[in-house]
């Protein structure tokens, strides 16, 4: 059966763009703050050469971390996306979009489906996170469902309980402020957790991938192995 | 020279500790939930054998984790602390503290200078963050300065350029609120990161060790590599 997957780029300090660009008709997302800080952590992507190819662009390194970007593309059946991020998208992205699957977008704006040349398509969901993920799964082929971002919607499904892995991309950079990946909206209980399970760890001075399984929602238990510390220099 | 630097636990998300504990004069931040998430991110070391025979209690675990909090022991030659995390210490840390060198806290409130068995002692500085480091520097031996915490205290000693390396323990965990290492205070420009190289990766079941190096601060320049390229899946 597909797994749900998700996977983003962020800085050390947790932000995976700038500061929130708000669109006041201009178009210049690309000159923003915001796109600063998310060109800066995807760097390790777009100097890719499994990237590059898909976007059709020459060159880039063909290295760790580009075997990273294809694993990824390779292991996609279906994406799940936010709205606002498939409406910036649309127009770089052109007439092949490097996703080469379907694509279910979630959206408060009924809109018919739209298909690109090389396999991509984008079909839009207007009955809420899980829909898109189920009508995304028998699309999948059994292959993975990729959520695609942003973080806002990646939330919205690890809050749903629906994702099954997590890879954070650690970027070495710290940038301050901007988007954060997790914000305070998963609904997490004061002494309620989501337990992790790292099952892959890959290191280039570019960018740490951490792949985790996503377990359950789990109580903060006290133990008393700490018994008698309270906080110390270690931690 | 010595080095400065600093050690934080913080989940997946980047907290260090559950929401602030407000006391209140009732003494329980032991069942608080700013604890509860402290005593999760911290629970690889308070498993750790290392500082198991520091605290005086028996048991612990000898594994890599172990080793890790070894190191950062021998290598601290004195301490900087914040007021909160030495007034929250005192008591439980109890006549012989674990850090066995001189502790600089970080204060507005004078006070006498502390001394207990083992070599700790506590002095507290009312002159600022750079003051405080300059005679931790100067006590420490040729050792390094180590940044105990807590995250405000970092963030101040970054924010003044004084932090030669951090090292984030990444535990496997999404704790969904509380207290955060980086916090909107770092006073960066929209268009301003801190640049940071990686120089060591140790990753465990319980813990992914990512030290880095603290370059200094850096604009964020939108080169040309991305250029076409608006937000992708792989990001």
């Amino acid at each position: 059966m597909s797994k749900v997957t998700a996977q983003l780029s962020v800085s050390a300090d947790g932000f995976y763009a700038g500061p929130r660009h708000t669109d006041d008709g201009d178009g210049d997302w690309m000159a923003s703050a915001e796109s600063a800080g998310f060109f800066r952590v995807t760097r390790w992507v777009t100097d890719a050469m499994a990237w590059r190819e898909r976007q059709g662009f020459a060159g880039g390194e063909r290295d760790t971390n580009s075997d990273v970007v294809a694993e990824q593309f390779a292991a996609a059946g279906a994406y799940v996306m936010g709205r606002r991020m498939a409406d910036g998208g649309e127009v770089p992205w052109g007439e092949e979009p490097p996703f080469r699957a379907p694509v279910f977008v979630v959206t408060h704006r009924p809109r018919q489906p739209l298909h690109r040349r090389g396999g991509t398509s984008f079909t839009y969901v207007t009955d809420g996170v899980a829909s898109a993920v189920a009508q995304a799964r028998a699309a999948a082929g059994g292959r993975n469902v990729a959520v695609a971002g942003g973080g806002s919607l990646v939330r919205q499904v690890l809050r749903a309980g629906l994702l099954d892995e997590l890879e954070l991309h650690v970027v070495p950079v710290v940038l301050g402020t901007g988007l954060r990946l997790f914000d305070a909206d998963l609904d997490l209980g004061e002494k309620e957790a989501i337990e992790l399970t790292p099952t892959r760890v890959i290191h280039t001075p570019q960018v740490t991938h951490i792949r985790y399984v996503v377990g359950g929602r789990a109580p903060l238990v006290l133990d008393d192995r700490g018994s008698g510390g309270g906080p110390t220099a270690t931690r």
